[in-house]
C-alpha cells in the first residue's frame, strides 16, 4: 500500500493531452531501449541490390500538393493524380512551385517522380527509407537536403520524421511520409503576398523549411526542460522512487537522440555554407548562416540537459542513500535505547536463590529484589539511561529531520 | 528538530546585499534545471518568418545616450528623442560617436535604426531577440559583435545579458535590454582626456567595450570560487546536508554556463584575430590578442573550478557514506555489548526446578541459583564481558571520532 | 534454492538456435575479458620476417569458386585445381571474373595466387594473418581492401572474419577463412540478369561486397539491441541478479568491440572517398557515398546502444541499493516494534519482592502485577505502542512496495 | 579517544622542512578550492584600461643584476641604481648582457625599463600582472616569452612565480617578483669559461633559462610522486580516514594545476618552433625541440599520476565500503549467534503452571523444568546451536580477517 | 583465520617464472604509484647543461657486438676494444654493419662514439638518459630513431628498455643498457643467406629492428590479458576480496603505462611515413606502414583492457554491495524470526499474580498459564510464526543464495 501521491509528474508537449504518469507499467519497459524504426527499415534491407526502390511497410497511401507562387500570385491545391499536378507544374514555367508529396506507398508513383524530376536512384533509397540522417548532397537540378522533424510525444518519447527536400531551378519537391507536418507556418507565409518566399528563388523556400523544422527543436526541447523541473522538484520534495530514475533514464534517451538528430542537422548546413556561390547565392547563404547559430544553441541547450540529468542522478542517489541513513537511524536509535533496558530488566528477572538450599540467607544475592525501592530506583535508572542516550543522539544530531 | 548551524551559506557577489542561505524553499527548486530566457524567447519564435523584428515581452522602454568625442573633445548626453540624436550625429561627422540604446521594446525606432545604419534584418533580430551566443560578423560597414555579460546574482545564479556592437567608420552603436551596465569604466575613461580610446578608432572603442565584458567574468568566477570555498568548509565541518549537495550541483550548473558562455566568446575573438588587416588593422589585433588571452585564462578557471565541484562532490558521498558508518557502529557497539549479556541474564531467568515433582533435588538444574556467590560471580562475568568487548572496539578503532 | 524463473534471457541472432540462458557455468567466464584470434595469430608471429607468409593454425582447405560474368553472360563453377581455373581466366580476358577463394591451408596455393596476381607480399601476409582491421590500400593491379564480417553468436558473442578483396581491372579476387558466409546476396544478384553489377566494372562488384558486409552490422546490432530490451524488461521487472550485471556487461563488450570494427571500416570507405578519380570513378565513388552514409548510421547506433548499457548499469546499482533498502526497513520495521516490547514484558519478568525479609510489604515494588487489571493493561498498552509505530512507519511509506 | 597513528605522511620537497601532517585543521580548508594570486590579481583590474601599469599589491622593491658575458669574460654585479647599469650596458655592446629584475614595486623603474628596452605596454601589463599562462610573442627587439617555475611547499601546494624573458640582439632582459629564483644553475654555467651559454648568442640564453624552468618540474613531481606513495601505502595498511580523502583530493587539485601550467609551456615551445628561422636560428631550434620532449614528458607523468589519483580514491572508496562490511559482519555474527540463545533462555523463563488451579499436574506444561537433566540439556542445545553457527560463518568466510 | 584459497592468481609471463601471487606484502605497495627509472633520471639532471654527457647510475659496462653483411656475407663477433671494431668498420665499406653497443657505462668510449659517427650530443644525450619517449629525428648521416622494448614481469611490472638507432649510410648503430634484448630473431633472419635483410639497405635493417619490438608487444598484452581473465574468473567464483582489487589497479596502471609507451611509437611511424622519399624510400616505406597497422592494433587492443578493466572494477563493486546484501539479509532473517519469538517468551514470563494480595483470584491476569494446553499452545503459535516468516522470506527471495 503506498501514500499518497499528489503531484503527478505532467508533460506539456504541444498540442497534446496530458500524459498518464501513472500508467507504468508500459511506459518503463519501452524507457532505455531504443525501438527505431531506422533500424527495423535497415534490416529489411540487407542484401538488397543498392537504389532498389522499397517501401516501407505501414507507409501511408501518398497524397499530393501542390503550391505555385510568384511575387503576385498564389495556387495551392490538392491533385489526386499525379498527371494533372505534372501538366499544371509543365504549363507554368513562370511560376515557382513547390510540389508536396505526403505518404510513400506507391512504388509506381515514386518511379515515375524519380524519372520525371531525374532524381538519382540512390537519393530516392534514402527518400523511401525514412531513416537517413540530416544531410545535402548535390542533385542533378540543384541539391537534395534531408531533415528530421521532431515532435515530443506524450509518452515522453521523441518522434522524428524524415523531410526530403529537392530543390530545381524553378521547384521544390518534398518528401514526407506524414500527413500531418510542422511546415503550415511556411504554407501560411506562402499565402500572404508581404511574404519575402513569394519574392524570392526556390532555394529560399527550400531554407524557409529548413529553419522552421530547426525552429521546431524548441518546443521539443521546452517540453523535456520543463519535464526535467518537474522530476527536479519531485526529487526536492524528496518523493523520488524508482519511477523517477526511470524518467529521468527515459529523459536521458531523449537527450541523447535529440543530440544524434542535431548534430548533423549542423553539419549539414555547415557543408551547406561551404559549397560554391554557383550552387548557393551569397544572399541566401547569410540565411542558412543564422540556421547554424541556431543549430548550435539548440546542441548548447541539449548539452546543459545532459548536465542536468546526471546532476539529477547524482541526486536521486544520494537521496537514496539518504534514505536508506534514515532507517538505519530508526533502528539503531530504538535498539540502542532499549536493548539496554532489556538486559536491565532481565537482569533483575534472574533467579537468584535469597535462601540457600539449606535456609541461609545469601545476603549478595540480589538484595535490590527485597529493598522498598527497589523497582521505584530500577525505573529511575532506566530513565536516566533513555534520557542520556537521547542527548547524545540529539547532539549527532540525529533526531532531526535530517 | 535540527541543531543549530552556526555558519550560514553566505554569498558576497559584488553590490549585492548578502544571500539568504536559509530561503531553500525557494532556491533549490530551480536549482538544477535552466529557466533559460533563452529558451523562451526562442519558443515565441516558432515559423516566424526570419528577420522579422519581435520584441521579447518585458523588453525596456529605449533609452537613447551619445557620446561624442574627439581627441581633445567630449560630448555626453541622453536624448529623449531619436531625429534629435541622428541629427546631432550627422551633423559631426568630424567626431567619433558612441550611440547607445538601451532597452528595445519601440518597434519603429528600432526599424529607424536599421535603416540608418544599414543593419542587415537577420542581425536586428539577434540584437532583440536578446539570446545570441558571443559571435562576430561584417557589417554593411564594418563589424557586427555580439558579447554576454556576466553576473553573478544573490540567487547564486549567472544572469546574461546581451551586448550587441556595430562598429562603422566614425561611431560604434550599442544595443543593450539593460540600463544598468557594466560599461561604465569605459565611460569614465572617456572622459579623460588622457584616455587612448579619445585618441583612437572607434574599432578601439569596440575593443574596449569587449574588454570591460571580459573583465566582468571575474568577479563573477571569483564569487563562484568565494562560494565553493565556502561549501568546502562546510563539508570538512562535517556539517554537509543535502542542502549542501544542491548547493554544489547549482553552482556546477552555474560553471557549465559560463563555460558555455565564454567559449563563444574566445572563439569569437579568434575569429577577429583571424580577419583581414584592412578590417581589423594589426595595431587593433595586438589588444585584441591580450583579451583572448583573458578568455582562456577565465576558461582555465572555470575548468578548474569543474574539477573542485566534483572533488566537493566526492568528499559529500564519501561523508555520507561515513555518517552511515557511524551509525552502524553505534548499533553495533551497543547490540554486541548487551545482547550477550542478555542472554546471560535470562539464562539465570530460566525456571529449570531444583526439586522435582517427585521431591528429589535436582542438583544439576542451575545450581549457581543457589550458590551464596552465585549473583555477584554473574555481575563479575558480565563486566568481564563488557570489558573485553570494548577491548576489541578499541583495537578496532570503532570508538574513536573517525 | 531460488524462487522459480519464468523468463529466460532469450537471443535471437538470425539463423541461430535460441541461446541457452541458464548456462551460465560457461557464459559469464568468458564475459569480459577478450578472446580474440587475433591475439593468438599475432602472438606466433613475433620476431617472424615480415612479409613470410604462415597459415593460422585451423584454418580450412582452400576451396576455389569462380564467377564469370558479362552484361548477358554468367558462369558459375567451384574448381578442385587451380590450375583449371587459372586457365579459364586467362582464356576469358573479355568476361570480368570474381575469384573467391575460401580457406587459407594450402601454402603453396596461396604463393601462387600471390604471384600470379601480383600481390604485395606484406598484403598477403595481411590476408592470411586474418586479423587485419579493415583498410585500403593501393595494389599493383588496382586496390586491396579488408573489411570484416560480422556475426551476432549464439553465446552472445561478435564474431567477425575477415574478407579481402583485391580488384584488377577485369577481376576481383576475394579470400576468406569460412565456407559460409554473407556475400550470397552479391551471388544471387549476380545470377540475374537484370542486375547492375553484371553491367558495371570490377570495382561496382568489390563496392557490392563491401555494401553487403556493412548491410550484415544491422542484423548485429538489432540482435543486441533486442538482447539489451530483454534485459532492461528483467530489471524493471525487479528480477536483477548478478547473472544480469554480467549479461549487461558482456554485452557492453560486444558492442565496445563492435565500435573497433566499424570505426575502420568507416574510415577506410572515407579513404575511398579520397582517391583520385583515375583510380575509383565518380559513378562508382556516389555509391561508397552511401556506404559511408550507412556506417555513420551503425556507428551512431553503437553510441547510443553504449548509452543504453550504461543507462542499465545505472538502474542495476540503483536496484541493487533498493534492495539493500528493502531489507533494512524488514529488520527495522520487525526490530523496532518488538524490542520495546520485549523491554516491556521483561519488565513484568522481574522479580522484586511485594513482601520484604523482614514480611512488610513494599507496596512500591511492582504494585501492577497484583492488579486485577495488569496483564490486560500491558497487553493494550503495547497495541496502541504497536499501532503507534505502525502508523509511523506507514507515514515514513516503509510499509509500501516502494 | 583515537588509536596512536605510528606513521605521520611526510613530504620532502626539496629543501623544505618536513610538513606537518597532524595539522590539519588549516591544511584541509585549503584543500580543494582555489586562492589562486590570478584571480585577486585580475580583479584588480576590472574596467582598467588595457596597457596601463599596475603593480601587484605585496610585490617586492626591484633588485638589479647584470651579468655581461662574452666567450672569455664574464663580470656579474647587482646595481643599487639603474642608471649605473644601463650605463655600463650602453657602453658594452661588444658583450652579451643578461639583465635580472628581481622585485616589480617601482613603477618609475618598470616605465624606464619598457621605454629603454621598446617594451609594448601590454607585454609590459603582462610582466606586472604577474599571472600570465606561458607564451611566446614577438617583441621589438626579439621575442617575449613567458615561463611559470613551480615549487611544491611544505603545504602540499604547488607555488608558481612568473619568470619573463624579453631577447635583444645581444641582451636578455629578465622579470620576476621572487628574490630567490630556480636558475641558479644557469649563472653558475655563465662563470665558467667552458660552459656553451658563453659561447653563444643571448637566444641561447633564453632557451637556457626556459630549460632549467622545465628542468624544475621534475622534483615537482617527484615531491607529487612520494607523496602519493605515502598515501597508498597508508590505504594498503588500512589506515585510510578522511584526511586520507582530503590528501588525496589536494593531490589531485595540484596535478590539475600542475597540468594547467605545463600545458601553456609545451604549446609555448611548439610555436616557438614553428617561428621562421630568421626569428631563431635552426641551430637554437634543436634546442628548444629537447625542451619540448621533456615538457611532454612531464605532462606524461601528469597524465600518470591522475591515473594513480583515480586508482586511490576508488582504493579509498572501497576501503570505506569494506569497513562498513566489517562493522556490520560483526553485529551480524553476534546477533545471529545470541539473538536465538535468548529465545531459548527466554522460553525456559516461562511460568506456565505445571499445578493448575484446581491441583491437576498439567504434564504438558514444560515439563523439561522438572527434568533432571533439563538444564545440562539446554546448555548442549545452545552449545551445539553455537557450534553450527560459528562453522556457517567461517564457509561464508566471515570469520576471517578480510 | 582465512578459509583456504585453492587458486592462486597465476601470471604466465614468457620464460619467467610464476608469480607469486600471495606475496602481497610487497606486491601492492608498488601497486598504484610510480616508480619510474625515467622520474630519477631526470631528477639527476636538473640544471644541467643540455648536451653534457651523463651516465645513468648502474648502467652496464659496454660490450660491443658487430655484424658486419651483404647478400653472400655475414660476419658476427663481439669486439672487446672498439678500436679494432672500428678498424674493420672502416676497413669493408663494401659490406653493410650493425654495431650493436650494450651498456653505457663507459663515458670515454660514449664520446668516441659520438665524434666517430657524428652524432649530435643532445641525441647522444638522450640515448644515455634511457628515458626518452620513441621518437625519430634527422640525424647527419641518416636517422635517429628511439624504440622502447617492453617486457611483462614476474611482479606484473611493465618493465621498458629503450633502443636508440643511428641509421647511416652502410651501418645500423644500436645503443642498448641490457645484455638481453628481444633483438635475436633478427639476429637469426641476418644469419640465413635467404633473408631479405641481407639483400636491403640498412634503413631495412632499421625496420627490422623496429619491427621486432613491436611484436614483442603482443606477447606482454597477452600476459595481460591472460591475468585480466584469471581475475575475472576469480571475482566470478564470489572469490574477489581487496587484494583482487588492488590487482585490477596494478593491471590497469600497466595498460596505462603501456599506452603511454605504444602512443609515441605509433606517431614516431606516422612521421616516418611522412618523411620524403629522398630520406626513406618508398619501398622501405611500405614496410613501416606495415608497422602502423601492427602499433595501431596494439592501441586497440590496450583500449579493450580498459573497458575490461572498467568492468572488472564495476563486478568488483557490485560484488563488494552484493556481500554487504548477503550479511544484512542474515541479520535481518535471524532477528525477524527471533526477536518476535523472544517477545512471546518474554510475554509469558510475566509475574502477574493470579491471586491478588487479598487472595481473589484475578483471571484476567494470564490465565494462558493455568491452561493444561497453554504450553503447547505457545510453541504452535510460535511454530505458525517461523512459517509464516520462512513464507515470507522464501517469497522475496531472500532464502535463495543470490
Amino acid at each position: 500500500m503506498s501514500a499518497p501521491d499528489p503531484t503527478p509528474l505532467p508533460v506539456t508537449p504541444p498540442d497534446a493531452p496530458a500524459p498518464a504518469p501513472d500508467d507504468d507499467d508500459h511506459l518503463p519497459t519501452h524507457g532505455v531501449a531504443d525501438h527505431s524504426a531506422t533500424r527495423q527499415a535497415r534490416e529489411q534491407q540487407v542484401g538488397q541490390r543498392p537504389g532498389t526502390l522499397i517501401v516501407r511497410e505501414g507507409a501511408l497511401t501518398p497524397r499530393l500538393f501542390l503550391i505555385s507562387y510568384s511575387t503576385d500570385h498564389v495556387v495551392e491545391q490538392e491533385y489526386p493524380h499525379y498527371d494533372q499536378l505534372l501538366a499544371y507544374f509543365r504549363a507554368h514555367p513562370e511560376l515557382r512551385h513547390w510540389i508536396d508529396v505526403r505518404g510513400y506507398n506507391d512504388l509506381a508513383l515514386m518511379q515515375r517522380l524519380q524519372d520525371d524530376f531525374r532524381i538519382h536512384p540512390l537519393q530516392m533509397e534514402d527518400v523511401l527509407g525514412d531513416y537517413q540522417r540530416a544531410k545535402v548532397e548535390e542533385s542533378e537540378d540543384g541539391l537534395f537536403m534531408v531533415s528530421r522533424m521532431t515532435e515530443f510525444t506524450r509518452l515522453l518519447d521523441i518522434n522524428d520524421d524524415q523531410l526530403s527536400i529537392f530543390t530545381g531551378p524553378n521547384y521544390v519537391l518534398t518528401f514526407q511520409d506524414d500527413y500531418e507536418d510542422c511546415l503550415d507556418a511556411v504554407r501560411q507565409r506562402l499565402r500572404s503576398s508581404r511574404s519575402s518566399i513569394r519574392r524570392r528563388s526556390s532555394l529560399y523556400l527550400a531554407y524557409a523549411l529548413t529553419d522552421v523544422v530547426l525552429d521546431h527543436y524548441y518546443p521539443t526541447m521546452a517540453a523535456i526542460g520543463d519535464y526535467l523541473e518537474v522530476l527536479e522538484e519531485r526529487i526536492f520534495q524528496g518523493r523520488s522512487d524508482r519511477r523517477v530514475l526511470n524518467r529521468i533514464l527515459h529523459i536521458k534517451k531523449d537527450i541523447v537522440r535529440f543530440r544524434r538528430l542535431v548534430y548533423p542537422e549542423r553539419d549539414k548546413i555547415a557543408e551547406i555554407l561551404r559549397l560554391p556561390d554557383e550552387e548557393i547565392p551569397e544572399e541566401i547563404k547569410v540565411f542558412f548562416r543564422d540556421c547554424y547559430d541556431h543549430a548550435i544553441q539548440a546542441l548548447d541547450l541539449a548539452e546543459s540537459y545532459r548536465e542536468t540529468v546526471s546532476s539529477l542522478i547524482d541526486l536521486y542517489m544520494s537521496d537514496q542513500s539518504n534514505r536508506a541513513n534514515e532507517v538505519m537511524k530508526v533502528l539503531t536509535i530504538i535498539s540502542s535505547i532499549f536493548i539496554p533496558l532489556s538486559f536491565v530488566v532481565g537482569l533483575y528477572g534472574m533467579n537468584f536463590q535469597r535462601e540457600g538450599p539449606d535456609g541461609r540467607i545469601n545476603h549478595l544475592n540480589m538484595p535490590e529484589l527485597y529493598s522498598p525501592w527497589g523497582y521505584v530506583g530500577v525505573l529511575s535508572f532506566m530513565l536516566v539511561v533513555v534520557i542520556g542516550q537521547l542527548t547524545f543522539f540529539y547532539r549527532k544530531g540525529w533526531l532531526s529531520r535530517r
